[in-house]
C-alpha cells in the first residue's frame, strides 16, 4: 500500500458526500414515517433496492453474477484475473423498523471504494467485488445471515428454500418471483479475503470517543429457552408455603443469568430479553414461565464454563424448589476471531489517515462470521448514535462513515495491491 | 337453636342430592365443552341464571325485590316482620373460565336451607333472605365486587352505572335490557346478620383433611403497579457495564415481594402475578418491564409494615441501579375479621354435625366483606379439588357441599331463632 499512500495529505480518499447521497437514496425505498427502513427480505422493496445497487454497479463498471440463494456478486477486474477477488459487502435487507445503515453502509462504502479507485484510474492486482447478501436479518425468514450460512455451507440450499414466511411463502418462490435466483451454486466463489465496514451496534465506540473500530473477532453465543413449570393459584388464598411459584423461580435464574456474565469479564454478556409468564393475571400465582437466556464471550472455553454454570444452577434450584425446569440450547456460534492479516490491515488503513481508533469485538452477529470459515475476514466498525441499532432512530455520522469507508479503501488496497494509477 | 337440634341424629338437616341437582342444572346456562361455566355479568346468559334462580325462589314461597343495581332479595317472611331479616348469600355471575361452585354455592345452599324449612314447617322469629348480587366477578365490567360494593356506600351508583364492558356497553344500558333494574335505592335494605358459604378456594382446607373453615376474616390487600425504565440495547455489542437492564432490576423486586411475605407469616403473602417485558425479543436488553404486586395480610398493621418495606427496597433499588422505578397503588382493602357472634355461630353450627373444622383466613374478597361493614357477618368454607378455582376444573365433592349447607341452616338459625315447627 505504500506505494499509493503519500503522507502529505495526498492519500487516495473516497468521496463522503457520494457515499452519503447513496446511504440516504437507497433508504428510500422502505422509508419509514419515522425516518427509518422497513425493507424486508425478498419482498418487492427488497428487488427494488438491489435493482438500485446493482444499476449502480453497472454503471461503476462492474460485473454482476447471482447464485441460487440470491447473493449478488458485483466485480471489478484485477489486472491478474486468476487471483481470487479481494471482497466487501454485507447486505442491504433491514428489520421491520431498521435503520439506513446497518448492512447498507458495508454495500454502499464496497461501492464508493470502486467509484473512488475509477476516478484516479487506479487498477489492482487482485479483482475486486461488492457483495450483499440475501437475508442477513432474519425477520421475514430464519435463519439469519441466510445467504452467507448457504454460501459458507452452514446450511443446505434446500432447507433454505423451504423456510416460509408467516403468510407460508417459501424463500424459493419469493426469490423466483422478485427475479433474483442465480446459476451459481452458492459457495463456488473463490474469495481471497473478505471485509465488511458496519456500524458498531453497540456504545462502546461512542463511550470512548473512538472512530474506528478495529474488530478482532466475533462474540460466540449460545441461546437457551428456559422452562420453569408450577402451580398456577390464586394469589390470595394460597399461603406461602404451599406455592410452586414459577415466576418466583425464574427469577433467580434470570438475577443468575447476569451474574454469570460478570464472572467472566471484559467479553462475557448473559440477557434474559424474552419472559412470557401463564396466565400473567395480577391475582394468580404464576404456573408457567418460559423465557430466553443469551450467552457470550469472546473465548470457546470461557463459554463453555458459563455454559455449565447455567445448567448446574437450574439443576440446584430445581431440586431445591422442587418445580421442573427445562433448559434448551436453540442456537450456538462458537466464537470468530479474524485473520491477523486482515485485522492489521485495517489498524493501518486507519493510522494512515490518524483516525483515532481501538480494538473492538463484535458482540452482534454478521455476514463475516461465515466468510471468516472460507477465507481471511476482518470488519471495520464506526459509532453509531447512542449504540442504537435495529430502530428506526438508528443514527450515524457522515464523517464517521466516510473514514470507515477510507478505512475499507486501504485495507481492500492493502490486500489487491496497486498494479497501476493514472493520476 | 337447641330447642331445635336433637342429638339422638334427628337434627335438622339439608337435602344434600336437592342442592346437588340445582347446582348443577344452574350450571347448564352457559356450560362450556371442559365442565365449567362462563356466565358473565349482565349477558342473557346471566339473565336466564337469575330467572332460574328466582323462579325456584318463588316456588319456595319467597318475596323478591330487585336494587337498582340489581342484586336480587329472596324473603322469607318471620314471625316477627319487623325485626331486620338474617340473610345469606353470594353471586351467580362467573369468570370466563369460570366452575360450578364458585358464588352459585353460596346462593343454592341459601335456597337450600329455605326448602328445609319449608320441608319441616319451621318458622323463624326474624325473616330470613336469600341474596345474589351483582357481577362480584369484576370480568366484564369493573370494579369487582360491583353489587354488595354499591349496597355497601363503597362505589356511587352513578360510577358503576357508567363502567363500559370492551365493547363499549354500560352496567346501565345492561341491566336496562336484561330487565334486573329495581326500585330500591341499593344498601336501603336492614340486615340483621350476613352469612355466605363459599368453597375456600385454596388447598388450606384439602391439605389439613378438614370439612368446614371457620372463617375468622378475610385479608386485606394492596396492589401496586410497578414500571422499571432502563434502556433498550442490542445483547451482543453492550457490554455488561454499559447496560441499564430492566429486566435485571425488576426481578431483585419480585424476588423482595415474596421475601417480605416470608417475613410476616403466617398470613403473610406476596405475589407478582402479571409481568410485561419490552420490547420481548431474545436479543435485546430490556428496556421497560411493568408488573404487578400483590400484598396482603391478616393485620393492618403488618400490612402497612409490608407496604412500607416494599417502597423503601424500590428506592434503595432505584438509587442503586440508577434506573427510575415507579409504584403506584391501584387497590386498597384493609383487613376485614369478622363477627365474633357470627364466627361462633359457624362453628357451633359445624359441631352439631361432628364435622371436622379449622380456623380459616380468606385471601380473596367476597361479598361479605362489604357486608361486614353494614352488619354481623361471617363465612363457611368447603374444600375444593387441589383448592383450584376460577378454572372449568373447578370441583367439590357433594358431601363437603352438603356439609357446609348444613353449618349454614344452623348458623342462620342460631341468628333468626326458631319460633315454631310443625314437625
Amino acid at each position: 500500500m505504500n506505494d499509493v499512500v503519500k503522507r502529505d495529505g495526498t492519500e487516495i480518499a473516497v468521496d463522503g458526500a457520494r457515499l452519503w447521497a447513496s446511504l440516504m437514496e437507497l433508504a428510500q425505498i422502505g422509508a419509514t414515517p419515522k425516518g427509518g427502513v422497513c425493507r424486508l427480505a425478498l419482498t418487492d422493496l427488497d428487488k427494488q433496492g438491489r435493482d438500485l445497487v446493482v444499476s449502480w454497479g453497472k454503471a461503476a463498471g462492474l460485473t454482476i453474477t447471482t447464485d441460487k440463494i440470491g447473493n449478488v456478486f458485483m466485480r471489478r477486474k484485477g489486472r491478474n484475473e486468476a487471483l481470487p477477488p479481494i471482497a466487501c459487502g454485507s447486505h442491504i435487507d433491514t428489520q421491520p423498523t431498521g435503520g439506513k445503515f446497518d448492512g447498507n453502509y458495508g454495500v454502499l462504502s464496497g461501492l464508493e471504494v470502486v467509484r473512488t479507485l475509477n476516478d484516479r484510474g487506479i487498477e489492482t492486482e487482485a479483482p475486486l467485488e461488492v457483495i450483499f447478501w440475501t437475508n442477513e436479518e432474519g425477520s421475514r425468514f430464519v435463519p439469519v445471515m441466510m445467504g452467507s450460512g448457504v454460501f459458507a455451507g452452514a446450511f443446505s440450499l434446500e432447507s433454505v428454500y423451504a423456510a416460509k414466511d408467516v403468510a407460508g411463502k417459501t424463500v424459493k418462490e419469493e426469490l423466483e418471483r422478485i427475479g433474483y435466483v442465480g446459476t451459481e451454486e452458492p459457495g463456488k466463489h473463490p474469495m481471497g479475503a473478505y471485509f465488511e465496514a458496519h456500524i458498531e451496534q453497540g456504545p462502546v465506540l461512542e463511550d470512548a470517543d473512538k472512530t474506528i473500530g478495529v474488530v478482532t473477532g466475533v462474540l460466540g453465543l449460545r441461546w437457551y429457552d428456559c422452562v420453569v413449570k408450577g402451580m398456577e393459584a390464586h394469589a390470595g388464598p394460597t399461603p406461602m408455603a404451599l406455592r410452586k411459584d414459577a415466576l418466583q423461580v425464574a427469577t433467580r435464574i434470570m438475577q443468575e443469568t447476569v451474574a454469570i456474565a460478570h464472572r467472566y469479564p471484559p467479553y462475557g454478556r448473559g440477557t434474559v430479553g424474552f419472559v412470557q409468564v401463564h396466565p400473567n393475571s395480577r391475582n394468580v400465582i404464576p404456573g408457567t414461565v418460559k423465557f430466553s437466556i443469551d450467552l457470550r464471550n469472546v473465548d470457546n472455553e470461557r463459554l463453555d464454563t458459563m455454559d455449565k454454570e447455567i445448567r448446574a444452577f437450574i439443576e440446584k434450584t430445581s431440586k431445591e424448589s422442587g418445580l421442573e425446569i427445562s433448559i434448551e440450547q436453540v442456537s450456538y456460534f462458537p466464537p470468530c476471531p479474524f485473520e491477523k492479516g486482515c485485522i492489521e490491515a485495517v489498524a493501518k488503513g486507519a493510522k494512515t489517515f490518524g483516525y483515532s481508533t481501538m480494538e473492538a469485538v463484535s458482540g452482534a452477529g454478521h455476514d463475516a462470521v461465515y466468510m471468516a470459515r472460507l477465507a481471511p475476514a476482518g470488519m471495520i466498525f464506526v459509532p453509531c448514535k447512542d449504540g442504537i441499532s435495529h430502530n428506526e432512530i438508528e443514527d450515524a455520522k457522515p464523517e464517521h462513515l466516510e473514514a470507515g469507508c477510507n478505512v475499507l479503501l486501504h485495507a481492500m488496497l492493502d490486500r489487491a495491491k496497486v498494479a497501476s494509477r493514472k493520476g
